[in-house]
């Protein structure tokens, strides 16, 4: 057993942590207590976490920079913006969310797994999508500018090295320089994504630490100078400007961010909470953009976690003690697999098959299990980083030459590609496959994460084909559709996070006619058509009815022999999706019958025109009338009342 | 009057660039023509544009480049990839489309002005919207490895010093280095965008110039050891691997590419066609990824074009001798205003009384006429340069501290922008207004930039309200209305392209209430609902109809008072809007009325789930049925024969 164990097992008293309602308290302490802070706080994660399982890597390898954060800038007047936020539960401890986090962090009426603004005036922005933070908090610090507050607000950005790779910090960098702002970004750099981190921006900033030397120099040079009052930090009235005239002295080494006319500092050691308090006061009053660099260890302080930092950035439940994950415990077999692990293995199989078929994945190649292919054929694989806009690019560029590449990104994730699917793929109708992940409600990751937009979003993309399959089975065979040689089009398959039902062995991966429902149950009142795998509620709540049962399958091009039987026999048609109402399955079917001239009575269940909290799939099905009972109730109430 | 049009006047033969019917003519050709082939191919744009305008001043920028690159690769196995393709005239006319381009560039049936797959092999992948081709052609240059093509294929993508500053472009770049591939970037940088460039990689660029004795140095050291065959470009069986070596023998300096592990070779005079010839047979065979760094002149050849380069960039009809442009002679008293117009002046007029009312624009001030509040109030004025996610969440962080940003932005370019409108900004309900211009059909721009989704797009995301204003009085009322004090969310006006109909003074901008029709027009056959400047072919259409006519103006909320009335009564309805039919206005009423339980006979008008071609507005109206014409029969059939 070694030492964060033990100190997880025996101290589970938190007597600093328990006195701090808010960051003035913190602020009350010496700096000689904050490491005791930093520790209590670790000891508090481990806790909690190992019960109620959450993002635990992250948080754990930023405590120390949260405590100093908030220690030295004045919270909330100053501002912290958090990229991502899977690291922002030590924040949300510290800012009086301490018994709200151990009693329902990600839960359903609880707090979110992310900073959020509604939940707490310290949550000064939105997060959940990579790398929004520097342009987030550059108009935060250029407004503040503006308006002139008195006194000065400062804004702190802090990102991981994974995320400031995404072509949306690299705009916020590249503007932040243009207009006067006293932004500060904080890089936290664990060389880590979820998964490990790639693209070259990755080994420049490992090459940063090599020039460690010079910028110790340079740091320490400016302390002593400005001690001696040669430099300000404004340039006003001072000898020297420092940062400019130091650097022509010393090196003529360029810095990647410098040449970008951000001040850039570092790298330390974001783990010594002492320094990281010295560093940060110095810093804090200079004028203008800049960076600090932080070299962390993901999931420091909890051996398991520093060992295996990607399997533990979302461990699920844990043995506090021992260390083990229940994931690890559990006896899979004979349970249905998760979608994406029939997503990977089928690809596996498909690929073997046909040498033209790669993967390209955006940061998350065991999330969407295209690790399977990467294990196989290595070189077939693309992980581009937080870059979905890319991704979705660079695969219209291999499609353009004859690849036949498969796109695995999480739906909400995708919504930064809806151009690039226009533009780079669509309107040369190359046949790039969508594997849409996390499709639908996902659950505890909450609003930033639910994939509610997919199905009317792809809608839109002329020539895009756009389904979804009902179970594991189909899953299968569209991709086996999707994949086929006569496939001259994009094609959109999009599937829910987390396991199917199936526990028998799945079918041959055949390919199925494209724009063809499926019957799965027949009826005289009236029909309800489904699509994805929340035909199995509608399963469930059509039993004993007499309604029968479509699974769509194909979103577009959509079954329209189909639509003109049930428009002839002039049932009530009722539709059921786990996409928003605006522009998805439902409003096809209304379109269509418009179009056609059919009048039918047509009732609409999905997803409201709202962003949707955090909860169990279940208890989130249940609050958009998605759950068996609600859908049996509306199919009876709209074929009986007709 | 200066050479440059003495020779548009005087010399209208073009004999070398008759005799180039593909790249091959133009590659039996000594090097000592070239330059006679880049005056022609000048002299053929003068005079072609003079009529047939077009995009000039970049094209005119990129001739030695052009003839250089077809001159040296082996086009078109090997892939040029064009980045946004205002510069890709002079490649259109070496790959045997100059009849065509004389005949119709840009015009209904014939060239489209962009690069474009379907019109030839040459025009390799998608251009027009901004910083895909890095990503593109390494997509290509990777699928080229991968299938092992015999011989070497080479991959070049050329792109403008604006277009690399875009987000897409930093991830193609972070990832150029991460797989086997041979792609060659060429930077076109004129440090100019269709406005002036903005960004600081812009300055970083300006001074990679002044580093130019190293980067010289550098490779007459490689020439020369290459010379002595002490150096190869693969690094196999040679002393040196030239391109560190030599570095950490020369400079510890760092180019920022070369920190993201891309061979920099630069900058080179890019109106030196011999030097270019010679530099990129040079590289033309290194291995991995390389960026060639090129300084041009936008407008080069032509006085008026290189003293104004942003008005000449599509300068529209000229005296080619004069350089006189139509647009600069014509009197505009009396006639009606362009939409940009009408916006910019009544933003002055807005942010003249509330001075929380700031702008944000991706490189389009001109374009978007924000330059004039640029004009009167240049601190609250925020050009980003092309990187329109990053324009939408900045705008979200000034809105965060209590600004009022208008972020004006082209609707098909805004679609890179569509997740952070849902994450960074609808989600925490921020009222930042999103003037759309160019929306719906654009004329001869075409395919890539019409917008055609942003109806579909804007209406699933929650909380927007999403309006359209049917002249240029109504597009006054909206932006009061988006700008009210009482506005506690993000607020979508969508406008066209091109001028009005109004010669009268236009109305004060007061605010109108949020989500109610006008009627227009009444009538008891039935009713058209449009939205939007349509409206003005729609009262054409019903002249003398006994049919009603309702300016929506709201997609969403939309007029729900107005739809019971309809509903209730019964008649016919039509839906006219320049959207997709997919998800847009009409896709609203089918399901608001199946929602609501009304059986009415709908029939929607709009645009076909394509691509639409370029051409006049008139054109393309009647190609999808939006012209008068064609609405007014729909609406005789439509209200008859029910």
């Amino acid at each position: 057993m070694n030492d964060s164990m033990r100190s997880a097992e025996t101290l589970a008293e938190t007597p600093l942590l328990d006195s701090i309602q808010s960051p003035a308290d913190l602020r009350k302490l010496p700096v000689e207590k904050l490491p005791q802070v930093c520790e209590e706080i670790r000891r508090f994660l481990i806790r909690n976490l190992a019960n109620n399982p959450g993002h635990f890597a992250s948080s754990m390898g930023a405590v120390e920079l949260t405590v100093a954060l908030h220690y030295v800038f004045d919270t909330p007047y100053d501002r912290l913006v958090w990229d991502v936020g899977h690291q922002a539960y030590g924040h949300k401890l510290l800012t009086g969310r301490r018994e709200a986090f151990a009693e329902g962090n990600r839960k359903f009426g609880g707090l979110s797994g992310f900073p959020n603004p509604s939940e707490s005036e310290y949550d000064t922005f939105s997060a959940g999508h990579a790398s929004n933070s520097i342009s987030a908090a550059l108009g935060m610090a250029v407004a503040s500018s503006l308006m002139k507050d008195k006194p000065r607000r400062n804004t702190v950005a802090v990102i991981g090295d994974a995320s400031i790779s995404g072509g949306l910090a690299f705009e916020g960098i590249n503007n932040a320089a243009n207009t006067p702002n006293n932004l500060l970004i904080v890089l936290n750099d664990n060389d880590m994504s979820i998964d490990r981190n790639v693209g070259s921006l990755n080994g420049y900033l490992a090459n940063l630490t090599t020039s460690k030397a010079y910028n110790d120099l340079r740091y320490k040079t400016y302390r002593m100078l400005k001690g001696m009052r040669l430099v300000s930090d404004s340039g006003k009235g001072s000898i020297l400007r420092f940062n400019n005239s130091l650097k022509s002295l010393i090196s003529r080494q360029q810095n990647l961010f410098e040449g970008l006319n951000i001040r850039y500092m570092g790298p330390f050691d974001g783990h010594d909470v002492a320094t990281l308090v010295r560093v940060l006061k110095d810093i804090r009053n200079m004028d203008g953009p800049r960076i600090l660099h932080l070299r962390t260890v993901k999931g420091k302080g909890y051996e398991p976690a520093e060992k295996n930092p990607a399997k533990w950035h979302a461990p699920g439940k844990f043995d506090a003690c021992t260390g083990e994950r229940a994931a690890d415990k559990a006896k899979n077999d004979g349970m249905p697999k998760k979608y994406q692990d029939v997503f990977g293995e089928t690809l596996v199989e498909l690929a073997e098959k046909n040498p033209r078929i790669v993967a390209v994945t955006a940061a998350m190649p065991s999330g969407t299990s295209i690790s399977r292919l990467q294990e196989v054929y290595p070189e077939r694989v693309f992980d581009v980083g937080i870059s979905e806009g890319h991704a979705v690019t660079f695969a219209g560029g291999l499609a353009k030459e004859g690849l036949r590449p498969v796109v695995g990104i999480y739906s909400s994730f995708l919504q930064r590609g809806y151009d690039h699917i226009i533009h780079d793929v669509a309107l040369q109708s190359l046949p790039v496959v969508f594997a849409i992940d996390r499709a639908g409600l996902v659950g505890e990751d909450g609003a930033t994460h639910h994939g509610a937009n997919d199905l009317a979003y792809m809608r839109t993309v002329p020539g895009m084909i756009v389904s979804s399959p009902s179970d594991e089975d189909q899953l299968r065979r569209l991709m086996a559709t999707a994949l086929g040689d006569d496939i001259k089009q994009p094609f959109a398959i999009r599937y829910p996070r987390g396991a199917g039902k199936k526990t028998e062995p799945l079918c041959k991966p055949e390919p199925i006619e494209i724009g063809k429902a499926r019957m799965l149950k027949s009826g005289s009142a009236g029909a309800v058509l489904s699509i994805g795998p929340i035909a199995s509620n509608v399963s469930e709540a059509l039993d004993g009815l007499d309604v029968a049962h479509y699974d769509m399958t194909f979103l577009k091009p959509i079954d329209e022999q189909l639509l003109h039987e049930l428009g002839k026999a002039g049932k009530p048609l009722i539709t059921v999706e786990d996409g928003t109402l605006n522009g998805g399955l439902g409003s096809a079917v209304a379109e269509w019958m418009a179009d056609h001239g059919y009048m039918v009575a047509l009732r609409r269940i999905g997803l409201p025109d709202e962003f949707i909290p955090q909860g169990t799939p279940e208890e989130l099905y249940k609050l958009v009338d998605l759950d068996t009972e609600s859908i049996r109730k509306a199919v009876e109430e709209h074929t009986k009342g007709l």
